[in-house]
């Protein structure tokens, strides 16, 4: 349903207004998606549209798709008033509002053999692309702690390059988690630069890997080092003093895949 | 030589002015360090500073450095000055201009093992990431052409965690380079999406690799393809369409280290 808007104040425009502000997102019931490659995903992962806000010159590419959904509204507007609604500069202008989808129950977690588990990574643009790697190189799905950035966060889903609605992921309620991945037989592996740590190149890894990633900056917490199975290190010149966390998630996922 | 500073317009400023053009920096004869722990590892690295802008707070941590330079003007100013004279805001209110250090010659480079060569990377971010784990992981040096980002630029050193200071570098000025590295003994190995490339796991690398990372999107160019003689791939689910090329060096700078 072709709807042309004008009034940046439209109020059928509100799932756009304001996206700037992340933290008013995190709970919501929706997600944005940005960019015609991010909203045909969103599609092909079979999320359901809310509305669609575009600069005309993305209807026809999408024509096949919004012919399943006559109903959802497509309003159409040029990319300066985009920008004003969203309140930040739309990458090539289009934005897709969908219904979030459920998160991945933990029991069909725990019945795959490589897991990630990100202890409070904060930055979209990490998280996201520790979900791109993971997909991408085959991991079975993703755990989140509370303090974690939203993987169908705007930014973070546009980092990911779609692939936060195709790895089956989940937010975790605390450490109870840890230990249900344990009694489901899988090692928890810490990713660390601490001494005593096994080398990457070293390590035989079991059948079912949990890999515990830590936040950026402060690495994996005291209790997450202690809850762990198994500690390595990515060995490392002394020319840096460590790695961006989604580049040695990207390093573990391919070492221990 | 502490001076105070509160007109954005002072000429004295003109080194910090206006960094936000990437294309008017990449020639100049000297390089913006951004933040604390950037500036610090310039001086580490030896670099020779021409001048720092400073919020007040930071002037007690670099007391040990600056000691050894009494006539290197420090110029002291509040955080909204400095971003008004830089133009965007500066990561925590510190930013130095050194002179730039040469390049490292071609024969120094050929007489290392691991090499990184980049095709038209355009992205700091990316290019900073690269250069960051190939130093982490030992590599000895990295080759880049005209077009490719500049590893010097700001936004680069800080994406690299200031490794871009470390890591021997040198811009290419054609394709003869590639010739060069060949006639020193390396593989050129494409890393490469395409069909008929072998899969990283079961490649074997020689004694002396130089690894071929092509453009964002793209990948690299027929000419380089058609260069190279090896061809590698990480293998992938079809849950993704690539990897970003940060992530792909990782991968690769790690199995073939």
């Amino acid at each position: 349903m072709l709807i042309e808007v004008d009034d940046r104040c439209d109020e059928r425009l509100r799932d756009f207004a304001g996206l700037r502000d992340a933290q008013l997102r995190r709970d919501e019931d929706r997600f944005i998606a940005e960019g015609l490659k991010i909203i045909e995903r969103a599609f092909a992962a079979g999320c359901t549209p809310r509305s669609l806000l575009l600069q005309p010159r993305w209807l026809e590419g999408l024509r096949h798709v919004l012919e399943d959904w006559p109903e959802v509204p497509v309003y159409v507007a040029k990319e300066t008033m985009i920008e004003q609604v969203s309140g930040f500069h739309v990458h090539r202008g289009a934005l897709g509002s969908f219904e979030r989808p459920a998160q991945a129950p933990l029991g069909s977690l725990l019945g795959g053999r490589r897991l990630v588990v990100c202890e409070e990574i904060v930055d979209h643009a990490n998280l996201g692309a520790i979900v791109r790697v993971a997909a991408g190189l085959g991991w079975d799905g993703l755990l989140v702690t509370g303090g974690s950035a939203d993987p169908l966060y705007r930014r973070a889903i546009k980092s990911s390059m779609g692939a936060s609605l195709e790895l089956p992921w989940r937010r975790m309620t605390g450490e109870a988690e840890l230990h249900a991945l344990r009694e489901a037989g899988f090692r928890l592996v810490a990713a660390t630069l601490r001494p005593g740590a096994v080398d990457l190149s070293r390590f035989e890894p079991s059948e079912k890997v949990a890999l515990l990633l830590g936040t950026e900056g402060a690495g994996l917490s005291e209790a997450w080092q202690a809850a762990a199975d198994d500690h390595v290190r990515i060995e490392m010149t002394d020319r840096v003093d460590s790695l961006n966390v989604a580049t040695a998630a990207a390093i573990l996922a391919y070492a221990l895949r």
